[in-house]
């Protein structure tokens, strides 16, 4: 179990149906004693099998049943659990009830999202002057886009990504087609560069060793490392991706997080424009992970090798392959950027952000590095010499603590697990005394 | 423009941004200055430019210039009108409040939907004998859902369509390069095999001269047509996919407008479950074009050449390139499917099915031939030896009606046009008089 996929990741509700082992597969052909002639996509079958949550799951179950009485706390999923603002859940509500009106109804919406919406985006996170409202794609969630993303570009580009990182920017490259085979021994696919981000070189690439991609995934803060890029850095970014006229795909899904002067967009920096793609999302930022709200700019300057913008070729893929993020969300989206709306959030960011001092502390106080949790609501914990998931048991069995083992992310990932800071107060407040308890 | 595109089809408010005029390009690249090393994805160049509903847009911004005074009528864009029922809205509106409260909030759900609402849609669309609830994933629409089963099928695999068709089949098929290239004469793509379906082959295709693809894309009721496909046509379809080994992807979108003992689900046919996939939605059975809510059925019995079940490989690709539908959208779902929401869902239908009855009766009335409308929401009106543009402009000049060229919908859509049902009742009215005076 090497490969996190993000099947069952992001899910409340762990579903191990319709997960069909392969030991079962003989006997289900000769039951049924008919199939196809169409061709498995060899591009799955190059997906490795592994789903990190279901074996997660299982393990946890397993422990469950072990200890019946054990109280266990979730540090895992990267789960959102605090109420939405009353001020944006009322809005929501309002427009559900509107729907039912002759004047509050509305059918199709605009693909790329709705106007209003649009335009806030650009002048809130954007300040209408580092993006065109016309610029932002309204979507699902920054995960769905990243799909969407790699629709656009096609099977004849090469990627680069941060390792560790979140595993949808691989698994997607491998769908499309992109990744070439897996190899084993390396951890990695074939095609694919990886770009090992760890303390020694602070979470940014040696990019004077970095081959060139056409496409650099980059995700700041970090998920999992809960690293975020220093403008140093993304200036250095940017200029490597306009020395070898790469795409940069930023994820920006936790830059609400960021407290000091970090940079929130990669559109803060010059020449960015013509470079960089940006995908981020209401899941983090506002409790949105069930309501499903993101967005992604893609500016105008950014052309392909032939001079064709691609703005137009993604706006036809969203035409295509997307008809709008539901309008009761986009309403809620609405909400949060207005005043009230963002001062609500803020309130929320700052517990969650509380959480991961406490932890960052907690790590701390036990001698153990850990980075992250400082401008974003992960902490990615180092234990040197050993391996991520014997970690992981260990703080289960021990703790009665789920966390992500780090190899999960990648091979860059070993040795680390990775801790969220997005639970109860008191659920991380009794983490950390029994993390206190078991590490000291 | 000869191909529609599904951009802007289904939006309410039409956008023309971004589009940018090929003519601007040149002097965009000279502006910038820079461009990436990034290669245009060959598979989205090969996409028809035109845009059929901002070239509609086109005609109807002329022509409310044109005739400032005029009540243009909208006949076109297949959009629901009619407010949701009130005790559907409710329930949503209630869940999005209760996201405000400690009790009430869920972060993120299972990204193959909740299992209460994938029971409710095994038991009602398919009386838990067809389909098992671990068989329906939850979507935010049919049309979502179609390119995410084209992730699944990949580029090596061939495709059939009915001629005429909904666009998203053919233009997904294109953007994952399944297509080969456009030929400007047939109007066809070279890979793709087109099945003619019209009044003389009652809307059924001759299937012993239909040759072989991997997969068919089959809508019915259909779009454009209306046409319900008989028990005895569906029977041929399942017997020709098994002797083909092809897999059936039915799209079933208006099966609830169907009133006879037609079939509303390819698993009505004995065999279906071993080479059929069905899409659905809650679009125009309840509304919810706006709120985004589908699902897709892949049986367990459906296997690949080699043996591996296709529903493995779906819930790979629902899980890498999608998070769930709206929690929100879902909530509202499961009210559509409760004793009460149901009956009041039914009622918008009927209203809509005497509005189609008005407009059938109209033509008729008139001695065109008009076909579907008894059990779908759409019209399709033949001009014989008419272009169907030249029939738009002439509807829209003198009766100020908007409709949709049937060869939008393909080469087998010329000398039509669709005609909607989805209007409000006044509308209708209006619009059949000034048909009325119009051809008679």
């Amino acid at each position: 179990m090497d490969m996190l996929s993000t099947c069952g990741f992001m899910s409340g509700e762990i579903i191990l149906q319709p997960m069909i082992a392969e030991a079962s597969l003989k006997t289900r052909k000769e039951q049924v004693g008919f199939h196809t002639k169409v061709p498995r996509n060899v591009n799955l079958e190059k997906l490795r099998n592994g789903y990190l949550f279901p074996e997660i799951s299982r393990h946890e179950l397993q422990h469950i049943e072990k200890y019946p009485n054990a109280k266990l706390i979730s540090l895992g999923v990267g789960d959102t659990t605090k109420p939405i603002p009353q001020i944006i859940a009322s809005h929501m509500a309002n427009y559900a009830f509107g729907l039912s009106t002759d004047i509050g109804y509305k059918g199709y919406g605009p693909e790329q999202g709705n106007k209003a919406l649009r335009k806030a985006i650009a002048e809130v996170f954007y300040k209408n002057e580092l993006v065109k409202d016309t610029e932002v794609f309204i979507s699902d969630g920054a995960q769905c886009d990243i799909t969407r993303l790699q629709l656009l570009l096609g099977s004849n580009v090469t990627i680069a990504v941060q390792d560790p990182s979140f595993p949808a920017y691989i698994d997607s490259s491998v769908i499309i087609g992109q990744a070439g085979h897996f190899e084993d021994n390396a951890k990695k696919y074939q095609s694919i560069e990886y770009m090992n981000c760890g303390p020694q070189n602070n979470f940014f690439p040696d990019l004077s060793t970095t081959s060139r991609a056409d496409v650099i995934f980059f995700c700041s803060p970090n998920n999992p490392t809960g690293h975020a890029a220093t403008r140093k850095q993304l200036e250095e970014l940017v200029e490597f991706a306009r020395d070898n006229g790469s795409i940069i795909v930023f994820d920006s899904a936790y830059a609400t997080y960021i407290k000091d002067d970090r940079p929130r967009s990669i559109f803060e920096i010059p020449g960015a424009r013509e470079v960089a793609i940006e995908v981020s999302s209401f899941s983090k930022f506002a409790g949105f992970t069930g309501i499903r709200l993101g967005w992604t700019v893609v500016p105008e300057e950014l052309l392909y090798s032939n001079g064709f913008p691609v703005i137009h070729d993604f706006n036809r893929i969203v035409c295509t392959s997307f008809n709008g993020a539901s309008s009761i969300a986009q309403a809620g989206g609405l909400a949060c950027l207005s005043f009230e709306g963002f001062a609500a959030v803020q309130s929320v960011l700052d517990y969650y952000m509380e959480n991961a001092k406490i932890l960052v502390e907690t790590f701390a106080s036990l001698g153990l590095k850990a980075y992250g949790g400082r401008n974003a609501p992960y902490i990615w914990v180092h234990f040197p010499g050993s391996k991520s998931w014997e970690v992981f048991s260990k703080i289960l069995e021990k703790a009665h603590i789920i966390t992500v083992p780090g190899s999960g992310f990648g091979p860059g990932g070993e040795e680390y697990i990775r801790v969220s800071a997005f639970g109860h107060r008191d659920a991380i407040l009794e983490a950390s005394r029994r993390l206190k308890i078991l590490f000291s």
